[in-house]
């Protein structure tokens, strides 16, 4: 079969590779549906191994980690799937016994799975074995548009978990959501499901600012010499109560610490490849709360149902990932 | 009156002043106690005003935020205590009624109050004039200790607000308490009434390492190269559920960095003069939380609960104070 | 003056009464705009009284807790209000000191403050004096129609307190609220500030379920026989979330219980007059939360800022309560 | 084999069952070690089923969810565990997977466990077959008495979940303890890992109220006629913050409702057997809480550490056990 392997910093190419096989009897093998292969090329970690900022990802490893996909063999300890089942596959593959999936940091399990296209070979393939496949594939509902259901697998829980509820959004809360990437952009969707009063986002480009102003920002910001000032200015002086960095960059993250006000919270997105400077001399006794997670999938069964009910609908987010990719 | 007065850096002097005068309906002026006077100088304030490190305390003013006290006279809308009442001073002297106040970020008080010593002269000195009286005093409870409830001021709660709340200390978990200055030590006895299983204590001097033994530490370290890895042998190789910061130096805040383990809590007691490295590349996808905070007194009631009942002997806290005065 | 006195079991009369006057230096002295004096009216409190359900309340008293005003006159310590503002009511009416305020349960004020037209006189009133203005008066914005701010006073505060936040309604989630009275529909209105998945609005005038399809209902039902096999069926058999109970009676309090689903929480808005059912021989092992509270305020500068967007559009409310009461 | 077999209300005997065998790949046959028979017949669930109060209980059945064992067999995909491995068995047996367990409510998993001695066979038998032993097995630390060892299982786990965390009890607060069985006493020691200022322990059994006092119960009360004044009169006319019900009777639970004060928490524990009446017309705004669960086992692990570590010492608790057995 073919796949996208990782093969170096900044090198990556489609080679042949064997059929995966089912080792343990939790295993599935899935075979994957088209339009996920590309999705997965995003601002967040992708990118990242691509530039070499995740060392730890062998060469020869094929990448991806998620995408909606078909049953097409499972171990004889699966139970909850059958071969033909349409799925999503969730990112971390995790065991769900170990002491850090039983406190439900499933994204640190040490046990068993790991992040695919990282410790185990990824999704961008024609076929992919996943672990403990009971616990890491979600029925895909009928119905709903395919494309859209690929951002359940990754980038609207990420957003949720990382973004959204790290940063305790809450109704007339006032937000900052600094990168407007396609993760940027899930986490301004998911944003609103808390009725945020004001939600600011902050990016270099413009085009992607105005898709924001469509997707519900209240306010966009090119950053510049007054950025922080215009935050305040919006904000009545006080800051933000949550800054969400989607970058993944020095820059972005201490934005973020200059615009959140006394009592809020920074919660951390973005993927980072160096240290950050942390302001503790102004922000020793401002009541902030800094938070930084992988996604645990947690989210997915509720982000699902909101897609399904057509609470959040994908699909501007999926045309947006297009358009991100033809520009890189 | 006597008065111990900011002069700027590393400059203090006691003064002659005149007695503080009721303004406002809700002021109180108090008569304080004598241990109080010297109980203030600690690791985390009055010696961060007296590097500099707090630019923004005013030349002239009188310092300390602590104490016990006397009342001596009320303004007509004090409704809570009388002339004679003993009196604990809460340090932050907040509003009640401002926003911050409202969401209980008391130490952010922004219409009225403001920090004893700070902002307005404070408690280092024979007489000091209360803000709010009402909200910002506490009726000592007859039959303890008196120096012991100098302690219920501000280490106490600073301790167990800014440090084991913000720390999320559980029965069970392990916790490392970086500093054991007399604010280390409180944050030492308040950790135990959540029961974790282990403790560690980190500091350069033996002594006081020796006093945290005494006290309830289950391990005690003096920093060195291999202090990341001795904390991670003792736990087992996962790090700390919880690491606070009671020293406010970038090497400190960057150790508590480096043995945090997944899911874990950095909070942040110390005051900070500069800036310091996070390293989100390290920590991005640990399922960090990193909390900073001064003193807001919601953990007030409590301490003075847990003082009169005996379940927290300050006594030993004060002594160690006046052994860091005098090697200071 | 004129003022609406109660007199006793189903018994109210318009009274003159003297000038209310300045006691403490707190309090502030307010005239009532017209549209609060109907406004109260409603299924949650003000009925009960009248019903003889609080037996508390004296004959004699004032009724009223809530309303938009005007300050004509303020005590010496009142320091963020000045005479002609205009400022809604909040109706708890607390202190801010006492050990019940200090812990945020402002509705249990011991010291001073108690609710408005049960302890002290109330709002049903041409002059009210307010206990702790600075406190418990809220500043109304410019802009905003009057009558919707009204609403502000109590009726969204206690939805979004007592309903909304105790019953935990989270995006995805699936709600039932039972009684659609003003405070019903208020409560559907925050409710959907959180983007539950589902929410399903039972009572018995098909008038007011029109009202709340039109508010944004997904499903509303007419109790009967078989109410719970029809929430059963709505929810795929596993219950709701969340179930607001906005009546005030035992068979209302029951059902509930009956249509709540495995680690759902029951929120009681109403007031009861009597003892329920709690059917803990079905309940014990499902991981039910039952939470029972008064309005505390800590909601209202939220709602404010909700209604000053945009998000919340209280005028629906407004005429819906007027339509209760001429049915009433 | 023999087993002890559940034959109708009141109506239990030993009879001579098949070997269990492996059916699934994640199932597991261990041998349960002595002491365990007997320490099930406590006060929560296994009484109760002899009672009738549970009437979903099968005739047939293999009464007993909790115990050391050892392992003898295991399916093909169980990985953490082998062939003489000394465990724990967690009385719910859950999948990992369905809803509920991704919720954490492992009490109610629906897709393929249930409590064991419930829904299949259990605990009081020579042999017993473990669903997904992976998830419901613990590794027994070596060292530590083995009788002790039997209470990790579910008495105190179920102390710490169903009663002191849903009861929420903190540093200084008071807590009430109605009924001292051994779920009773378990949660008497669970409770003091986070230093409430004052527990009171209620109980008819004079016997039981003495251990209750060598286990650390501030105060002990037989329930009588002024019970509820006695406990004020502790509590200083406020009543307590926290009430578990470790009985499972209306009267206990009716006594809960009385003696919580404002803001209070009533943490269910008990099983019960028929309705309750719940005194809405007193708790409507009072902010009270009422919880109820069965245990899910999320504090395993950290009761474990607790035994292990010396924080708890089970032993008492067994003793006490055996002398309830001796009496029932």
């Amino acid at each position: 079969m073919k796949a996208l392997v990782y093969r170096g910093k900044e090198d990556v190419a489609v080679e042949d590779r064997p059929m995966p096989e089912i080792f343990a009897p939790g295993d599935a093998i899935v075979k994957m549906a088209k339009a996920s292969i590309c999705a997965q090329l995003r601002e967040r970690t992708d990118l990242h191994i691509l530039k070499g900022d995740m060392p730890y990802i062998p060469t020869g490893r094929v990448m991806g980690h998620e995408g909606l996909s078909t049953v097409t063999s499972i171990g004889s300890s699966v139970s909850r799937f059958k071969v033909g089942d349409r799925v999503i596959i969730m990112p971390i593959t995790n065991c769900s016994t170990c002491a850090f999936c039983k406190r439900d940091i499933y994204s640190n399990c040490t046990t068993g799975g790991g992040m695919l296209g990282n410790k185990i070979d990824g999704t961008h393939a024609e076929y992919v074995r996943i672990l403990y496949a009971d616990t890491n594939l979600q029925l895909a509902p009928e119905g709903i548009d395919e494309s859209g259901l690929v951002t359940v697998s990754d980038a609207l829980p990420t957003a949720f978990e990382c973004g959204v509820s790290n940063g305790k959004v809450q109704p007339g809360s006032t937000v900052a959501i600094v990168g407007a990437g396609p993760v940027g952009l899930a986490t301004l969707m998911i944003a609103q499901l808390y009725s945020p009063m004001t939600i600011i986002v902050i990016d270099k480009d413009e085009n992607r600012l105005d898709t924001a102003k469509s997707l519900g920002a209240t306010h966009t910001l090119v950053p510049g010499p007054n950025t922080v000032e215009k935050v305040l200015e919006i904000t009545k002086g006080v800051g933000v109560d949550t800054a969400i960095e989607v970058v993944g960059m020095p820059a972005t993250f201490e934005l973020c610490q200059e615009i959140t006000g006394v009592g809020g919270t920074i919660a951390n997105v973005g993927v980072h490849g160096s240290k950050v400077d942390l302001h503790m001399e102004k922000l020793w006794n401002k009541g902030i709360t800094i938070a930084t997670s992988c996604v645990d999938g947690v989210s997915t069964p509720t982000v699902l149902k909101l897609v399904e009910s057509g609470k959040i609908d994908p699909r501007p987010l999926i045309s947006h990932i297009f358009k991100f990719l033809e520009i890189t």
